[in-house]
């Protein structure tokens, strides 16, 4: 690369490394960290915080930045020169149109305030976080306001987790969406078929557990020598480089979908951060494209790939030996168990099926939230009118209800439509695999999964973060993001598990 | 505190969340990393490495130190706002003399130079590291021309470890022990009686061994609310904080004794850090005193209560419940078998009597290689040489030899000596604290180790770093360090424990 470029790049790399630092202390304390560590570590992330904020918002990233565009002018928009340039303006000019004092206000709040939340839900008691929830809405007002905006207070708050989408887009997606899923769970429902549809309750030695999964995400890919799994009450995946990309997991010893599920969903964001280029790792072209697409890979593997009768088949014979108690279950009774459909109050352990709904619900409480339209204090009575009318259910308590989610403590607003998308996006994918990939389906009854990570490398991983998530769908699928996909593949896969009318 | 000072020790406790943050990076790679993470790690470190070299040694702490010694000029010398001040002079004069070009080559140097150590040591190729190790004193030497001395060249390297200690107070010291410590060696050796000082090789599961030592160091009184224990290469202790302070042990399945006194050894030094006091932490007047300090708590800890017999009693009946191989061994005979005395190779692996020669040779070895009066084609017929003289042994190969220590290929010169002084302090204050406390030692019967922490934190841990080693070792003992104590301690147990004429 040339000078000015290379020049901002390797000021960017010293940037990246200070933020890499800080997800090797945010994974020790998710990880290990002794109760004592607290205060220490949230000094410790504060000043790194302070220091990457500092030097990225600094005029020597801005005379670089400018010498860059100036040089990338002489290279076509599409080359990695101009690419970088660009995602560098886009995240330089959204850093300091933040004010650091409202910086340092949302994560001070948010520290406090994930406390605040953590005893309100065990408390069963919305009125202690209620002046919490709404400072966090207050403040992200105040973000969407310094970010600026055309059409929407949302649309700046969604670019930071879907740069490029808008919350107009989002919306004509999810209406046109929300029928199929809400008349798919009701003729779901209204079957009661759910009798036979479970694994046994264990027993599933965690240890066992653990050494089961790490086997079945390395089959998948997972490259162990650049990475490890652990144990988190949250699993999650964070990376330090293209070259360490952890992923946690969690034990219940009673049900073994817990584990197998979420290692793979984890497994699935691993194998993209493993997957992105060398050349770009630590780069403002590195990284994923956007928070959908991370978890369109996520889902990709735990859902298509995870849930899959063939998959199924692969990995049962290696269950059965590790779990004597799987002995009588086939891999159709298996696979009818892990793809069981019920309307149900908590999203992270919704189904296919309702899994959207709850995004949907928050999206709409979201942007009513901020614009006022909706006052915190009627929240949890639209949270449970809303409930009902999507999924037929009423959660006995706030904790199963408006209390769930982390999200709205830790003033990460805007960010639950990615879920949305990435679901859709994996069923969009996938259609494409399909018809790319001969049979990839069916190989994995024999353990191979190269195929379809081979197409990923080449049409996702390898991108990282040099196209737009506009761009990069249309460049990978030949159109533009659509539910059609999904909604097909709900109907075709739970129409014969349901044994539904077509 | 007045303004200015507290300014100074803001400032101090930013960089001071830098470097703790970089000891988390570096527990890391010892505990987790998956090897591929190397390359971004040293990266990661690098950056912070220089972030909080160029913070310290910048003009603001030059104006903020400046003005809090002004402002310390109100204060007595004994006050902390002297003592804070004080110190920052101290590390700030030693930093700013040291070229950061330097700085970065010593780093550079080091980190590939682990690299070939450990490959020469592997396949026992002293030629292969020579131009290593003739580096590393090259580079050693400019960093001690740099700092400045007055007597000696090797004074600012042990400066950096021990301070305010000279060289010509440890050749004084070392030359009064160094004959007893081969006397009793070879009078012990002439006896031939370590036949029956044994334990059994095992079974020892890894994971029981895990279990019982951190209970046992928990009820010598680690806290694992604010520390915990795990698996390393190379036992170490590490401190975020005083609240997140961490051991590491390493289990063999053979050989309890491993595990058993490197979580003892570093539970000593995790005891210090978590008892610095909370005003203390992370700030000038934190830490320990020196390293010698340091190694004092953890070979107090390792041997003069976990080497006794009133320890051995009490935990060996939870020792035989975990081990069942060990029901035959009365509290007597383990005595025996864990201050088995007998003259190694392996420093790491030596004993109490012989252990201080390993040093004295290191110590003059590193002077004289220093000095440029032994060439560093010369060192392994030297090292031999002195090994044959002081414990009357010859190493097979320099593996065993020479090659032993990663010490001088990570540039770490100077800091071999406060191993021994931290040996000879250990039995120091012993002696102290068996006149100042009744029964201290019968007490460890009954699991009663407080009134031995109480005495250790009040006189040693809670002076943190206030004091200069010398006044420190003066306030707690009422006289300057002298090898006497543990002449007097080796030759009253050994004399016992071997039958050895008085």
């Amino acid at each position: 690369m040339p000078n000015a470029i290379e020049s901002l790049k390797a000021h960017a790399a010293e940037i990246g490394h200070l933020r890499n630092a800080m997800a090797v202390l945010d994974w020790d304390v998710q990880v290990n960290m002794p109760p004592g560590g607290a205060q220490a570590r949230a000094d410790q992330l504060g000043c790194l915080a302070r220091l990457s904020h500092t030097q990225f918002t600094s005029d020597k990233t801005r005379a670089l930045l400018e010498a860059a565009e100036e040089e990338a002018k002489g290279f076509s928009l599409d080359s990695d020169e101009a690419r970088l340039a660009g995602n560098v303006r886009h995240d330089f000019d959204k850093a300091i149109k933040l004010p650091a004092e409202l910086a340092g206000e949302i994560s001070s709040h948010a520290t406090v305030t994930e406390g605040v939340w953590k005893r309100a839900r065990a408390d069963n008691d919305f009125t202690a976080f209620a002046p919490s929830l709404k400072k966090s809405f207050d403040l992200t007002r105040q973000v969407a306001e310094c970010l600026g905006y055309e059409d929407d207070l949302y649309d700046p708050l969604l670019d930071n987790f879907e740069p490029g989408m808008k919350t107009a887009a989002v919306e004509k997606i999810f209406s046109e969406l929300k029928p199929h899923l809400i008349e798919l769970t009701r003729a779901i429902s209204a079957k009661d078929a759910n009798k036979d549809r479970s694994l046994p309750a264990g027993p599933f030695p965690a240890a066992v557990q653990n050494e089961v999964t790490l086997r079945i995400v390395q089959a998948i890919g997972y490259d162990v020598s650049r990475g490890r799994q652990d144990q988190a009450a949250h699993p999650f995946c964070t990376s330090f480089s293209r070259d360490d990309v952890r992923i946690t997991t969690r034990f219940d010893e009673k049900s073994l979908e817990m584990a197998l599920y979420a290692s793979l969903h984890e497994a699935g964001h691993a194998l993209y951060e493993q997957g992105i280029p060398a050349e770009y790792d630590n780069s403002p072209l590195g990284g994923a494209a956007s928070m959908g697409f991370h978890e369109s890979q996520s889902r990709m593997w735990e859902n298509m790939v995870g849930r899959s009768l063939p998959f199924i088949s692969f990995v049962l014979p290696k269950l059965k030996k590790a779990f004597p108690v799987l002995s009588g279950y086939s891999a159709n009774r298996f696979h009818r168990a892990v793809n069981r459909v019920e309307p149900s109050f908590i999203r992270v352990e919704a189904d296919e099926v309702t899994y959207n709904l709850h995004i949907m619900l928050r999206f709409e409480m979201e942007r009513e939230l901020l614009s006022g339209r909706l006052a915190v204090t009627d929240a949890p009575e639209a949270w449970n009118a809303r409930m009902k009318e999507y999924l037929g259910v009423t959660p006995p308590d706030h904790s199963s209800g408006i209390l769930q989610d982390v999200h709205w403590a830790g003033v990460l607003i805007g960010y639950f439509p990615t879920y949305a998308l990435g679901n859709l996006l994996s069923a969009q994918l996938w259609s494409t695999v399909r018809k790319s990939v001969p049979d990839v389906e069916k190989l994995f009854e024999c353990g191979e999964f190269e195929p379809l990570l081979d197409w990923l490398r080449e049409n996702v991983h390898h991108q990282a973060r040099r196209l737009k998530p506009g761009e990069l769908i249309k460049r990978a699928m030949g159109e533009d993001l659509s539910p059609k996909y999904y909604v097909d593949y709900l109907k075709t896969k739970y129409g014969e598990l349901y044994d539904l009318k077509p």
